[in-house]
């Protein structure tokens, strides 16, 4: 129990909120008056408050205006060093948190790790627009709660929209969630318990391999190229493995970090594959509607006849990534991702979900992807000639029919972590191959993004990488 | 493989489509050269395809305007029914899953569920304004990502207001939530393990009991009342169990369903028991700003010395239930949330976080919420006085000194699940006291809301419930 006098508590709890920086130096301290309304304290409790806390130089009266704040002096002794929290990231990915982790600490000047496009590219004034628009038709909108699944309206959109990739989405059983990920986790969180075994890509997107470590999952990888995606015939082999594989999680179209678009072929042997071992499929189309050509590719869902499939996708790259809007599609397990989409985070704000439907609904939509997609191809070529021109020779790069991400090999013996490490002490930062994989196979491959338009500033940033890594040769 | 030709399977695709609703009776069918561009056939296949669902009677041509979608047969044999996923809530807490699955079937007219106040009690009409303004003035907001760990200057608004009730959360140490929901899932994930054995207060909040369970985590009960809240001998005897509790979740003011507030000498004790038994304790303050009285309640992390506790906590009640802004603030585990965070769910979308700090930072956001407790108070009374009214002899209802809930006691042998289900039959919702507890204690207990301003109507379905009851005697 505390046994200070009262006086004494308080002003150490304002003491420790002036170190802290909660309350900054120069401003103005709470008033006598506020003191004793918030915290019950007498006048004179409240008056020796403010003395302590003067008595230790931390607060500077200043007459007919109040208390105000000092610097206050550095301790007598040092502080004890903040607790290191040494297993901080054990149990999600310890490799893959602390590159994002090392990232979010740099100041970084030229991004090649940022997968989403530049925000001019967005349409982003238009959506101000509905935003505007839906808050006003909507008075009561901020003060209900949204329902579980999300908007119907919305729901039936992304539904018609699907049927042109011959996807048959119900839309009374898709969901939206905050993003691709949210859906990605409640896929697996539907269909699998802890310790079970879900096989991937590999290399495949690093954010999943901490999604499924977070979720106590196992990792079988199952090598892929930028061909044609992931290899069917080593998949055989696992699937038939003694070891059961509940999942398998594919991206069939525009792969991160390959870029590989799976042949019809391919996808059709895919979903026959799992539905015969008795493994879900999850599908993660985040890319899709980015494919250069106007024909939309078809999905695995597509070549789904046996309810053993679950569709994610999002609209954080393709539309606007300030929204956070995803969707999950999950077949028989609706009823069971709905709850846990529920027990999880609730129903996902309305409002963005009013401005996407009153845009996805009117023919710009299309024509702004048609768009998009054209400054897409261009900025990957031009990426692709800098990176070829500056970068070691003998250093190849992926040419993806679509989306914002290369795949660079380096010449081996090169490192992509001391790239990584390097880049970020100029502001440049990329992705390491390392954290694409829980194996050791992508030390000397690096993925570059290029949604945003390609300047002389990029140009630069790509010379100062290939300069790096000749000064590792 | 699908051996049926290109025309067939396109018509079939279609036909599923508009047989699930997904394109509706009247409406104009995707034109011939949409089908050409979208699905790359040639013009004669998408002719046929449409000729085959002319064939079908599904579509009709209209000359000059092109087709539409006509009411299909019924199937010549009925389809299969729907597979029922027996399973769908195991896992998630079946009892709990079913009874919200049922409300959201059903047709509600006056609902004493939700938690929330009614719409129009909260500032809607500033917070539109604000969110207008900081729409104008970041123009890039929905064209690029938030921050995992949410605004800055959210976080610094909340860290400040957090002083007034003696609570010191350092602002770089607080993670935005997608609500207070999300917020506990993080807690227990950061500090748990599958199999791991937490303890709540008995009864406790039903959402609760489903993220446990989705979790994989044992629980633990124990026993809490109306006037002091969680018992805490009770508590110690389990502590000193063999079976190690790793953690403690408690709502210390105006718990759900009790409305229970803690006195400030059992806070201090009960911080103290979890330090000694290496204990997590998770700190609920959802309903804290609702009290009564204008002195804020001293939070449990106010008495907490040895960061051995997480703080969690949500403006979902008091402030905008359409926005999902809740927080989190880990101390040790601060690192690890916010990578949870990430692998969850990425940040919070941005918008809303930027109107609630304009609003808060002004003295507005005070004033609403002295004016909001006291309508509060009011609604409180007035609906406790029609439950004594109408209810059969007997009845207690709790008096809790802040929030939206009421928690009710029947005489013995009445069921509040029939009274539920009855309820919904005639459009009223109530929670029944079973779903509170993961034993079988709380059957003739109800939990009733009373958000919403006090009307005849309200007065009425009040009068009604308890003529189901005495129709149960
Ligand atoms: C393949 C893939 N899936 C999922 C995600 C996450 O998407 P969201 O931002 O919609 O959560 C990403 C984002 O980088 C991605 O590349
Ligand atoms: C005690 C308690 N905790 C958490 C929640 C969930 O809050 P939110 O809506 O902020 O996710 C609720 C909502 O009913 C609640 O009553």
């Amino acid at each position: 129990m505390n046994t200070l006098p009262l006086y004494r508590q308080l002003a150490n709890h304002y003491l420790d909120a002036i170190r802290s920086g909660t309350l900054k130096t120069g401003e103005r301290f709470p008033s006598i008056r506020l003191m004793m309304e918030k915290h019950a304290v007498s006048l004179s409790t409240a008056v020796q408050v403010c003395r302590e806390l003067e008595g230790q130089g931390v607060l500077e009266a200043r007459p007919r205006s109040g208390n105000y704040i000092r610097q206050p002096e550095p301790l007598p002794h040092p502080l004890p060093p903040a607790p290191q929290d040494v297993d901080a990231y054990v149990g999600i990915h310890q490799q893959v948190s602390s590159v994002l982790k090392a990232s979010q600490r740099a100041t970084i000047k030229v991004n090649f790790a940022n997968p989403y496009c530049a925000a001019q590219l967005y349409p982003l004034k238009t959506l101000q627009d509905h935003m505007v628009k839906a808050l006003r038709q909507n008075p009561q909108l901020l003060g209900t709660t949204a329902p579980t699944s999300g908007n119907l309206e919305l729901r039936n959109i992304l539904a018609r929209r699907a049927l042109t990739s011959k996807t048959h989405l119900n839309a009374e059983k898709i969901v939206i969630t905050n993003g691709a990920t949210e859906a990605l986790n409640l896929a697996l969180r539907a269909v699998t318990q802890p310790g079970d075994t879900v096989a991937v890509e590999s290399p495949t997107f690093h954010g999943l391999l901490q999604i499924l470590e977070s979720l106590n999952l196992r990792v079988r990888e199952v090598p892929a190229t930028a061909d044609y995606g992931i290899n069917l015939f080593a998949l055989e082999q696992l699937l038939r493995d003694p070891e059961p594989i509940r999942a398998l999680i594919v991206m069939p179209n525009l792969q991160n970090p390959l870029g590989s678009i799976m042949p019809d072929s391919h996808k059709a042997r895919l979903v026959q594959l799992c539905a015969e071992h008795a493994t879900v499929l999850i599908e993660d189309d985040t890319y899709g509607d980015l494919v250069d050509t106007e024909q939309p590719l078809s999905t695995l869902k597509y070549w789904d006849h046996s309810d053993n499939l679950i569709y994610c996708a999002s609209l954080n790259k393709t539309l606007a990534p300030g929204m956070r809007l995803g969707w999950i599609s999950a077949g028989r397990w609706h009823d069971r991702v709905e709850m846990l989409k529920h027990s999880q985070s609730r129903g996902c704000e309305a409002l963005s979900q009013l401005a996407v439907s009153a845009f996805m609904k009117t023919p710009s939509y299309e024509r702004y992807l048609r768009r998009l997609r054209k400054i897409l191809t261009q900025q990957r070529q031009q990426m692709r000639t800098a990176i070829l021109r500056h970068f070691p020779q003998d250093t190849c790069v992926t040419e993806p029919r679509g989306g914002t991400l290369l795949w660079v090999e380096l010449p081996p013996g090169f490192s992509s972590m001391r790239l990584f490490h390097e880049g970020l002490k100029v502001g440049i930062q990329i992705l390491p191959g390392d954290i694409f994989s829980n194996g050791s196979g992508f030390g000397h491959y690096l993925r570059i993004a290029c949604g945003a338009p390609f300047t002389p500033k990029i140009e630069e940033a790509v010379a100062t990488l290939g300069q790096l890594l000749k000064n590792q040769a």
